[in-house]
């Protein structure tokens, strides 16, 4: 029997309240005792990779707690609850269901009458086919000549995690010969986006992918006209140069402007949708399908690991668990995402969309103000960049931010130089290494300005290189990590209604329905 | 005579601790009263751009008291004292002087025998005849045909601010006909940033700006030497495809491998170097010199207001103070800068280092601790593009986390279409002015999940369009900002050590010189 508690009220968490400031980062992490941590605090995640928390603050005490806390709260039986299809988002009445877009982890789960699974294979299927009918020439521009060039309009998750999951891919696929189509994305309602998105390629080879799952984007709506219109400016007929991803009951789904429709359904959160046809459409165009295949592979085999009750054993649950322990315990009000991979240039943004969108919530799964803070603000630019930019104040700064690295062993492109008796790939590896002990150990020095205090924790997720299936398992990871982390907060991770009231209001704007400060912004900004 | 005090010894800060959460966001904002100070919370900055903070958490009694703090901390004098040439970089002794490259706001500067006025404008002048040869064709490739594309090779500094100036202007310039070359940048030592941007452009007629001060920066030079390896691949003299933006006494000043040097010198920190040959080079290649000197200028009016010593009349001393009472009074950790504009998608990344990297320090300009928060985080994306990512925690997350925003009543390209009765670059504006008040004002609600607290403070500089004027303006407003802050915090805003300890580790981890933990990260990424 499942019951949901405000982590407040767990007794594992008040058994943890009493462990801040336990572990002697500096100290833990000195010497072969370290050299140990690094050895024993290493767990293998899915797609090949490792999560290596050594380098965060919590010693065995600490996770024999966390490992009571996700007994407490039930974890690995909440999972479950939402693989099988129950009511997990309780605020819009949905079940939680974009883990069965890439394998089933459990039971059937049937909704309104359909097999759940087998409806978002055969929407998979379905672009495939239509992928591969494009890359054979079968579906072409109107003069008969393949389309070179797709084009994603949407925003949010229809946006942030296919852009970051094609970025991830571009080179490992040019490299491969895998890259079928080049990709490009139009998100903002600034026409100055889609303008400058469509003077950089060629309309007539180019087909446009229309992803709303309402139908009712404002954004995207306005940017399919405004690429329309450049269509018929091109004196192309926008109907053959275009396909929607939306939801079966959308004014999208059977419209003739569109040569195909794909649908997806109200169990996939827009930040959760990169492995429904919301990535699969744009993602199979680009690389073929059987590479999009490899990435729901990665994925589900993450999922399939998130299933231990055994937070030891299950990295995604560790990582959420220490997670509690940095913000609840600790108190630390903001983490920083650092890939060591040009290809993970967008992941940071991605995460900074599943993270905060999805625990950024005042109140618990019955509408009751919580007593603790629930998800903290997240960022990240890629390494080496980062090194150069903000982490001074991650070194220096009064605040201790928890960092999350990410590195793999090889680079995508496979084309390297070697400068004073190391590779690229090399130097950034060794970067990575060392940013996680100067973080961790500090270093005294004279010169107070020179002085690092250390103590500052990470943890890193290593790989021999960001693959299909790796990426798949990072995409994965962190979805689990959020999901038990919303578990733990008690709080429903699957809405936002956070985002509705800006919407209501600039409708209100629109309408010139304004009075008082509103009106006054109005009229500065001449709207 | 300035004398350097630490915050919390000030009489005006302890005055303003006792005045935490003293303004009701919701009412203040509410009604007519709301509209009045719309009105009157307001102060015109430079480059036609003005600065509203009507919904920031201050009324006219914090406001005094903050004037009170300006006057105490000797504001105005400090920022006298650096534009005079004192040595305001206290731990690596040296002058500040980037205000210097766009205009001269006090007495002459002479340092190293050298008037530095005349000498950062003779070397524009270098750059501005060098950008013009090139536009004409006079320095072509070895073919004789003119380059098309400026590469810049940096990181940091060299990379941050002159990409995101370069984005902020790409497309005004198309529009008006002055994008004279396209620019590509590459930073990160990973050796797929480099191969990528290779890949997209036509090395032939590829000019590359290698951008380094000391003319040792490892990311740099193995860029280069990547960079020069492609191009003899290609059959190229690589000696007639690069220039170098250097100091006079590094080693690349008078390499016969660069078409031409450019110098800069130690007085001007990376962060604060768009303005000098470290952006120059590149904007005048690819805008034109003309287009440079108007986005000096805009720069150089912002820091002339920057003098004023009545904060009421200094934008940029205003939000400095108002962002010390948030960090210090209020107690908010992060703060999120939000462009509505494409255009600058990617200025928050250089706020970021801006930022972080000038104040994220934990001692004082003397070596000792300080007991206050420092630097805040900085984070942020494009609006409309956040609405529909993280703004759902910034609305209702646990944490109240102040929030910057940017407006412009016209886009950039001139483009744009008419839908449900309104422009996109109206819904645009609609937006940003619903959400400022959705964050102030919040709605009441039966549902708690849809109920908004608000309260959530912002402010919003507001301009006609994006254009090299305001953008210079922009630019130097936030370099004045985090330069004031930093002279509250009693500060060195302009060293950075906090990024030596892991540059010293990662050449112990290549020189295989590692024990420990060290050893064990190494081992395990297979250096």
């Amino acid at each position: 029997m499942i019951s949901w508690k405000n982590l407040d009220t767990l007794a594992a968490f008040k058994k943890l309240s009493g462990m801040k400031d336990r572990v002697d980062l500096p100290k833990a992490m000195a010497g072969e005792v370290g050299a140990q941590r690094v050895a024993k605090y290493c767990v293998p995640m899915a797609g090949g990779l490792v999560y290596n928390y050594a380098a965060k603050a919590v010693d065995d005490e600490v996770l024999s707690v966390l490992c009571a806390l996700a007994d407490e709260a039930q974890l690995a039986e909440k999972y479950r609850a939402l693989l099988e299809g129950e009511i997990i988002n309780t605020g819009e009445k949905r079940r939680v269901l974009h883990q069965l877009t890439r394998g089933q982890q459990g039971a059937d789960v049937v909704a309104d009458g359909v097999n759940k699974r087998e409806f978002y294979v055969a929407q998979q299927q379905k672009a495939a086919d239509f992928a591969r009918k494009v890359h054979a020439g079968e579906i072409a521009n109107a003069a008969g000549e393949k389309f070179t060039t797709v084009v994603q309009i949407g925003i949010g998750g229809s946006d942030l995690g296919p852009r970051a999951m094609y970025l991830a891919l571009e080179q490992w696929a040019r490299q491969c010969g895998a890259l079928k189509m080049e990709a490009r994305f139009i998100s903002n309602v600034d026409p100055d986006d889609a303008a400058s998105v469509l003077q950089g390629i060629d309309v007539a080879h180019a087909l446009f992918v229309l992803v709303s799952k309402s139908g009712t984007t404002l954004e995207t709506l306005t940017n399919e006209a405004f690429v329309k219109n450049a269509l018929k400016g091109a004196g192309l007929d926008a109907s053959k140069h275009m396909v929607a991803v939306t939801s079966e009951t959308s004014p999208l789904a059977k419209s003739s402007d569109y040569l195909a429709a794909f649908f997806m359904d109200d169990y996939i959160g827009g930040r959760y949708s990169s492995t429904s046809c919301v990535g699969g459409v744009v993602l199979s165009l680009a690389f073929g399908p059987e590479v999009f295949a490899r990435f729901l592979n990665g994925a589900a085999e993450a999922d399939a690991l998130a299933k231990n009750p055994d937070p030891m054993k299950n990295p995604a649950m560790l990582d959420a668990l220490i997670g509690v322990y940095e913000r609840n315990v600790q108190g630390w009000p903001a983490t920083a995402v650092l890939p060591y991979s040009q290809a993970l240039s967008r992941f940071p943004a991605h995460l900074q969309q599943l993270d905060m969108e999805s625990n950024g919530k005042s109140v618990n799964r019955f509408g009751e103000p919580v007593g603790y803070a629930t998800g903290p603000v997240i960022f990240g630019e890629p390494g080496t960049n980062g090194q150069h930019s903000f982490y001074q104040l991650l070194h220096q700064g009064t605040d201790i931010l928890p960092l999350q690295f990410v590195g793999f062993r090889e680079n995508q492109l496979g084309v390297d130089v070697d400068i004073q008796g190391s590779t690229s790939q090399q130097k950034l590896c060794a970067n990575v290494a060392a940013q996680i002990m100067a973080f961790a150990c500090g270093k005294a020095d004279e010169n107070p300005n020179k002085a690092f205090a250390g103590g500052r924790p990470s943890s890193i997720i290593v790989g021999d290189r960001l693959t299909p299936e790796s990426l798949g398992a990072l995409l994965s990871h962190f979805e689990n990590k959020v999901m038990f982390q919303g578990f733990c907060w008690n709080v429903n991770s699957f809405d936002q209604e956070g985002v509705q009231l800006g919407k209501v209001l600039a409708k209100r704007v629109l309408a010139h329905d304004t009075d008082g400060a509103l009106k006054a912004y109005s009229d500065l900004l001449n709207i």
